[in-house]
């Protein structure tokens, strides 16, 4: 086998600029429906791949004892248009994410450390509930109300997985209490007392 | 021009089975992730593509004073695998379509009598409301949560379409009273006092 | 329960620039495959979920006695990138919307005033045609030639909707007779007679 | 590098069962909107990713001196599901293909022999046509109207590929004067006159 | 506010049976393009969407001294169709996962203990290498060749996520040398020595 | 039938801007994950959906004896959204279209002069291969490693098209031999000879 080195460089036409593997977001780009425009090939580096965010622990001192520490498109650009993105769950002892939906994707769970109770509700009000264990992993199907309770005496921690580089994140009680949503309108699409919604509206800092 | 009918016929070699214009929903076949199994081409009728089920009002006797009806690909099997389905809404004086999401679609709503007061929250908090008379149009983002209020004196009407054969509907207070979630979990997982969960699930018909 | 307020809005780090439940399309910023650039989120206000133009009905004093009005992206930007739309189709007596296609999108027809004979032609040149009174629904596949004809003695009017933000419409006559599509050629490919094609083409306006 | 074999085979757990690389279609099987079912892989062999239909010219011997052959999923199984097809075009002198759609799919052209004529026609009546020659490629939009016709003395010859197992295929004339859309339908929805439409369906086979 | 029991329960009209925000892969059932039939609802139960298998460590006792634990669709069938799976990776001191690629998702990795040196190569023949620690998260685009290596002393962990309930896993050396694909042919399509080529399929089980 | 040509021009609304059944590639404008920017719909020509650059034989006067011409968007930009490209394969006798794979799509081939032995491998290690002929159409599945070799005595042609504008093309030598990827690394991940290693990278160009 003869092998020419002079002609092997002209073999394939491609020039760098045809390569769309991937579309490492250009966060200051223009964003469409699909997600956020490509940075130029010649700019990325192997450090868009990869995210140091999640190595911190969230801070839980806050009234739910839990944080969540995203790393969608937003925050980790080499994400974008992959269809992935993911997140880390801090669990304090006695720490809860609340009832929350993702509009754009279905969550995968996985439990790193200490036990943790998640369920999620279907459209014909089912309910599936399971107390999760080190190593153990659940799936939430896309856009169902789900939540995650610390399930142990200490703290716990989960790794969670999008099937999507955005899949948003809406929080039960902040849609309602931490949102100018007024107050009748709540009261009247939800059968809440109007003086609890006050009350959770004075907590969590809604308005309205 | 000499046309000769005898060859024409065997232009083509395309066997009926072949087609897939179109994959009406065989409701006794297997289900999968796209959708229903399609009937035999052969079997399928116009009629398959057409509906009647949303010519009648919805009983508006309730406690919501409104009712939905669905034409999704259950109840419309000619939809199935289209990426549409739609739905009536029926709000009698005073009625209210409750806080709800659609896991799996977006939604279109046309107001075709009286007005209505409509809404959504997204994944920040905020919230979009708008009052929409006879022919306004609005439209609610997939999977987050909105709501639907006759805003007129006299009963009101709406069509709705979603961009899903098979959208799904988790309406709030139904995944939360209607069901079996059980109530301590409900109060950990939405700040709600565990007197007013049990009082709405009295109401609702929930258990646990 | 102790709900400690300042420790609340440290919880989440979502900032407002990452959040994409939506992509209300900014006319003016570069369009791709997946519809037009989103407008900043700063920017978006209820007034872009909703839409008035269909509350007006369509001129039908034409030569088809019938009005398309769309609410397509480029009409009502709130529905950029949510996989629907709607158009409002007016037949006035003897009002017809002659064979087309939507390029891209499936089509869900509700009745809203009068009746409509509609139906579509499939691939195996099978024709499926029903008589729709006030709230019947009709389905059209995706790319499929359909019509729909006033079939009552009265003005009729339907709201239809799109599995697609940007379904495009094809109409058969004037895609052949309203274009510069040449005479010789629509002649090969239709089988239809010179002198007819230059007729309609003199009463559609168009060329070649 | 020491190498153990036996401990080699235990490495990875997948079974055969779990591989889903492809879904060669079971054309015995259910159908669903994502296409056929899949042959069970153990039965899958080489052969079922080869297709030796198009090898053989299509018999031009007809009216539109002509023919297609299609390599679809129903006639070549190894493609459902991987989103391409193909078919193969013979053009005798004088060949036409008429103005079609393909409903589910754009489509590519390459011309193998002779020289070929093609367009297509958009949404807003644009009429983009272009004489090929020999190794010249031309891309149709999914849904849009367009027709090929040799524009040689000779045979010419071009394959065709499309963006989905299961394009479709929706000839114009053949939609209207092969079936059994009743004439003064077409009339009233084309603006054709009544006697020529029978003409054409007594040529083609119509009925009604 | 008035509530009224009995009236509730006839306000939707859903059958269970109508419901699909999930779809529980039936493993026994038919499969199709977009994964398995679905398990009747009636049937479902939290359990199906939970799975233990990660939860033990890969037997890492042999050549790579490493081990891939898969939950994908067919071990894990909660996840069908939901458009996400998962994967556990153990390392043990000097394991290496070999050049591979998953045909049908994107992979997105966090480490979970130890030090992991991983890295993938684009189309243009760019490689992107990173060393990540506990804690650090790196995305794999699809179909690209990519690698993991134990970078620590001690073992090494990581839990990896894919953007497809199937994603599929081609291992380089495993496709060429635990295959029957032909000495000959390998030769002839990699450059390789057959020396080196029948070496490696000895010690890999591969044949041909 | 009255006519009336004044009417007509006013009967629908749709401005030019509003259609966008195609999307032709704007090289220059931002690119997102679903493609490039559109031209303006205003610039664009029927020249823009043809390209002659499949007509011309690729250079074989190489080390492998054979070549690969794309028409992906990057060079045809009238694909640009459309799910489909091609490409053209010439083999002089003798060549070879090494171990490849198309990251982002399915391939299909027709063999248009000639004989090719092709095929690929599954990723349960599953080899594929079929002799085909002139006219034979082969298929391979997304994302899995395959080859093309010339199986007759004189040169063979072959046009290939892909599910994607933009499949991709990473060929393993390349990847392997003639990128900067580490050799102790591509010893490590493929059980090959450090000095294999380094004499392929020597002839392919590769470094480090």
């Amino acid at each position: 086998m003869i092998l020419i080195i002079s002609l092997v460089f002209s073999l394939f036409s491609f020039s760098h600029a045809s390569v769309l593997d991937f579309c490492v977001a250009d966060l200051a780009g223009p964003i469409g429906p699909a997600g956020y425009s490509c940075k130029k090939p010649s700019k990325v580096t192997a450090d868009d791949f990869a995210y140091s965010g999640l190595a911190i622990a969230g801070n839980t001192s806050n009234i739910i004892k839990a944080a969540v520490t995203p790393a969608f498109d937003a925050q980790f650009p080499g994400v974008n248009g992959l269809g992935i993105s993911a997140a880390r769950l801090d669990l304090a002892g006695g720490g809860v994410i609340p009832l929350h939906t993702h509009p754009g994707a279905s969550e995968l769970l996985v439990v790193i450390q200490g036990s943790i109770l998640a369920g999620f509700i279907s459209s014909d009000n089912s309910v599936y509930i399971k107390k999760l264990n080190k190593g153990d992993v659940m799936v939430f199907p896309q856009g169902l109300l789900h939540f995650q309770i610390n399930a142990g005496g200490s703290s716990a921690l989960a790794i969670v997985s999008f099937s999507s580089s955005n899949p948003g994140l809406q929080i039960l009680d902040f849609a309602l209490f931490k949102s100018n949503f007024p107050t009748p309108l709540i009261v009247e699409t939800t059968f809440l007392d109007a003086a609890l919604v006050k009350k959770l509206k004075g907590v969590l800092g809604g308005s309205g």
